[in-house]
């Protein structure tokens, strides 16, 4: 039984407040595959070119990262997306995006992956998350899905055919709001409820996330840094850290949900501090551990009974 | 020992994307007194006009709040402010404000007075609030001020000599960035602590508070709101909960504060649910503590480590 993941893996070209980067490696799944390693294996989907260097195929696969499902195009280029940061750290934006690969992915899932128990639908064309799902011959026991308000634009009924066969969707506070119509985010999550996931998790950046299912709500904070530096990937490695836990624990109850949401924020907290992956790429166990501990010192209290 | 609270008491005129008041009760004193007599008696220093109603003072004196050091000035007009919300109620714009009254404030600590444990300054002139705490013969054992961006416009210096008086900080985000000069929230308090203050504690809104002393921060989030009907009145309500609370257990310490701010946010989650203090004035013991409740289930994990 295993963690399949499915986005793009790509070269990102980012500028912030603080500075700028060169083309760096970039792309959700491989956010995702970065952090969710830590934790579990993880059988990777994606499509790449033949300028992706090799090094961080194999950088990837030494982490128990299976890349059987990644294509490796070799005439063609890897998706590229440059953008800029505002001051606030919580708007972008898209300064360029060249889909190249990515314009005609048609994932194959190998029989390899066929064991999927848990699967991480990446930001991606919803057609295409969806040809994975349909083409696993048992459901997977949780699917979780990401996606972007640039779906909701270009592909609002290929988006929702796909958000009815999840279990979780999540999506940050105007993504929720543009997706339901709402402005409530308590209404807002209930209405996309009503699309077909049992759980919507809305992230808020700096300010958090909030985990809804039925008539419980839960939030998980945001750790107050000094700076973030760049929050390029910063939701993949919440999603990651997320899924990673719960295959890593195999139980999917809302309150190990929680414990999972935690963790894919103490794994956010990290990515945002440098450039691209390069803050994962160096965290240790204990680091993992001391951020969880300082999520539990951020929001323990104790109170007694009025 | 007791509680003392300073600041306004007036009139409000409240435009929402939900609504419109008539001329309301209001004023930052108003909501701390009806917030804070829920946890422990209340000594108001404060001033209104001939026009302010007595069944308002007696409504007050009948929850043990002492009105001694009101004064009423029968040929003048109360304090009166007029201000519209928009969409994201976290801004708002001011329509019109008269200071009548308040104009020429010159607040008189009572004997009765003097034996003031716990000061809570709410929002008012830096001078005036600061004019209550030479006026004591004994150092409060806390003294926590409230403030607003008003002052850093017009009164910098005097605010800051005031500041530097206090225990405890309440700002909003905005307003931490502005006085501090820094952008990043943690450096904010980092700075406004070097100003004198011991703690700090960044108003968020919908998004929570953060209480900051010496190296440790504690994160207390807003309750996900169906609709937040109107948010006057929601910081001086936030600022009843936790001075009220602080002075019915005696216990200042960082760890009591923790719970001290969730039971601020608990309270101001009710106040937001109305126009004005009307739901404030309908809370029993029992909602107080389902809200409560309510806070514990919201953020309440289970890590185990990794």
């Amino acid at each position: 039984m295993s963690l399949v993941v499915v986005g793009t893996m790509a070269f990102d070209a980012i500028e912030t407040p603080f500075g700028k980067s060169d083309k760096i490696i970039g792309g959700a799944a491989t956010y995702i595959a970065w952090c969710a390693s830590n934790f579990t294996p993880v059988k990777q989907i994606s499509v790449v070119g033949g300028d992706f260097p090799e090094e961080e195929l194999q950088a990837l696969a030494d982490r128990q990262v299976d890349l059987e499902a990644v294509q490796i195009k070799k005439d063609e280029k890897s998706f590229f997306w440059s953008g800029k940061y505002h001051m606030d750290m919580n708007t972008r934006d898209t300064l360029d995006t060249q889909l190249n690969v990515l314009a005609n992915f048609q994932p194959v899932v190998p029989d390899s992956y066929q064991d999927c128990e848990f699967l991480m639908l990446g930001n991606l064309v919803p057609a295409v998350q969806r040809s994975v799902i349909t083409q696993l011959k048992n459901r997977p026991r949780l699917i979780v899905m990401d996606t972007m308000n640039f779906w909701m634009e270009v592909a609002m009924d290929e988006l929702k055919a796909t958000i009815a066969m999840v279990d979780v969707l999540m999506v940050n506070d105007s993504e929720a709001r543009q997706l339901s119509g709402d402005y409530s985010l308590v209404r807002a999550a209930a209405t996309i409820m009503q699309m077909g996931p049992k759980y919507v998790i809305i992230k808020k950046g700096e300010h958090g996330a909030l985990l809804f299912h039925e008539n419980k709500v839960f939030f998980a904070p945001a750790l107050p840094l000094e700076e973030v530096f760049d929050p390029t990937g910063a939701g993949d490695t919440f999603a990651g850290g997320f899924i990673g836990h719960l295959a890593r624990t195999k139980d999917i109850s809302f309150e190990n949900m929680k414990t999972a949401i935690i963790i894919g924020s103490a794994m956010a907290s990290y990515c945002v501090e440098k450039f691209g992956t390069q803050r994962l790429r160096e965290l240790s166990k204990e680091d993992i551990a001391n951020r969880l501990s300082d999520f539990v010192q951020l929001v323990n209290f104790d109170i007694k009974l009025y």
